[in-house]
């Protein structure tokens, strides 16, 4: 949602406020989104939930976070899991769901590599958080721009595309920079580098054929559709303990 | 709904499928929306239902059939239905409708007559199905290339305009071709050929004035509004009885 | 909502009507909304509540009308309200607010100040019926062209935009005419012209800084969230009475 003829954040908050009770936005546009749901939370006086903004995506990691759980039991210390940058083309995916995963995973004991080529780091302050996070949780947070090392060892893999928006702001810019890594795609080689029990995950929609093989979204490493069910039970979840 | 960057139906059928207690489609695009309905019906785990799509519209037709059986009883063998083409412009309408009424209608033993210009016929092996079905329904199906004959001796006509797609894909040549035919209008005088209890029907929204005149649409014998609020009865019994 | 492909407001009363408990319309078309909305109101065996035509606003006058009482209790007489017109950018915005409080107001004793540049006066018939009503409930109605005529005395305000369609229908034109006016904007030194309880109301969203001042806005005396909350509110009351 953005400013429409000269209704401002506060309005917006004040305003919706009176009329329910919890606010949820999705506001993606890079250095956008989060600042204008941190400026209607300032004025709401009801819970506001982050649908996914430009820096976040919490519910995504909650359900990514409990689809772990649910496979790996409770406690998840001494996991590794590889956050893989994939080639998607069509449009300049944000860096939400990688930066989420980063930050939040470590917190509870897991090893995070971070695997993308170098025009498609995340942004400087977040992977600052993530290896101050793994740190103080027990965990390792690396970074490498080698697809490979996302797998090697891995419980959980989650390859994912996004943005160069380190790199460029300019849609035309950062599209042909996508295409300069056509061979960053999860499939079945890739997934043989992983502990015998990895498991492949994905926020979807994932570009098939692009991001991933269907030999693996399909396989019966991927857990998908039971962390596309548990987006459902997290948020019902936080609109439990909020609202 | 289409495939949107790279997920494919097996994707929202299983999503769905997470999420809700059915999963309802209408997708009408001629050659690709039946197809779609089926992958997804073969994925989901809850019930599919098609809210029309470019082979079928079977709502509308069960609709159809419970406001013939309010007028005429729950015996409708012998009654005799006109499905006949007309005339309206601007946009290529699908199939759907009078295939599905040559289909459905004739298991119930009602006679139907299929009226339309040699360039409109329907899907071959519905036709044909159309035809095994009155056989095995104890009811005629016969097709004529003159707009009068689905009103002669009727009891029932659904005079409905549906775009020339077994002779053209082309929307321009179609839209041509539809603008050949401005007489294959339901006028006073067609109805006057029909039985004294003649009913019109139509699936609404009706181009007044090009697909019928105000005089018959607002007249006595047409229960166009009753067949609507019928959709919401049928489409109701069928959630009761799938989900 | 507009006729498409043949469909008229009689097709839509009488369908709607079978499928729900009242129908709710907002169609600001100048010259076309109020007339459909009495032609499906015709038509329909349902309650028809406007909301929002190219004449009346009556649902947000309710609210209004609530929260002048809200501030200054039930016996409105006496009070003094301005009605002025405010240069805000962009688009072309109806009469229908103006007309609903000039026509309202007087009913309940409110004396009522109407300023506008000249081409900005509203319909000539609206502007009589709120001279008549203002007879009738014991209260004054006059007309300015002085913005500051509507705050002299005022204990409520409503600075708000409307296009100038008793002048031109002509959307270029129109926009010409509201940048003739720029200086039309609400701001402390106004409202100070007002007496000590003034209060400013705008149905929002206001267009900042064009229309009115933060500083007034989100000043002491501004009133807008009341406002915006009573919709709900006389809303829900309008539904209980009328379904």
């Amino acid at each position: 949602m953005q400013i429409s003829h000269g209704e401002n954040a506060k309005d917006t908050a004040n305003v919706l406020s009176r009329y329910g009770e919890a606010i949820a936005i999705r506001h993606c546009a890079f250095g956008e989104g989060n600042a204008y749901i941190r400026e209607v939370a300032h004025h709401a006086s009801v819970p506001v939930i982050s649908m996914q903004c430009d820096v976040y995506h919490p519910c995504q990691i909650l359900a990514d976070l409990m689809t772990v759980r649910e496979r790996f039991g409770r406690d998840t210390r001494g996991l590794k899991l590889g956050v893989a940058w994939t080639s998607a083309p069509n449009y300049v995916r944000p860096l939400s769901v990688p930066q989420s995963l980063i930050l939040l995973m470590p917190r509870f004991g897991i090893d995070v590599t971070l695997a993308c080529p170098p025009e498609f780091r995340l942004m400087p302050e977040i992977e600052a958080q993530a290896k101050a996070n793994a740190e103080a949780g027990g965990a390792r947070f690396e970074i490498s721009d080698c697809f490979e090392d996302a797998f090697a060892g891995a419980n959980v893999v989650v390859p994912k595309s996004w943005g160069p928006l380190m790199t460029t702001r300019d849609t035309k810019q950062g599209l042909a920079l996508i295409e300069q890594y056509p061979t960053w795609r999860c499939d079945g080689a890739r997934m043989a580098l992983g502990s015998p029990d990895l498991i492949y995950m994905h926020p979807l929609p994932a570009d098939r054929g692009r991001e991933v093989t269907d030999e693996v979204i399909d396989g019966p490493r991927s857990v998908v559709y039971d962390e596309a069910e548990n987006r459902l039970h997290v948020q019902k979840a936080l609109m439990a303990l909020t609202m």
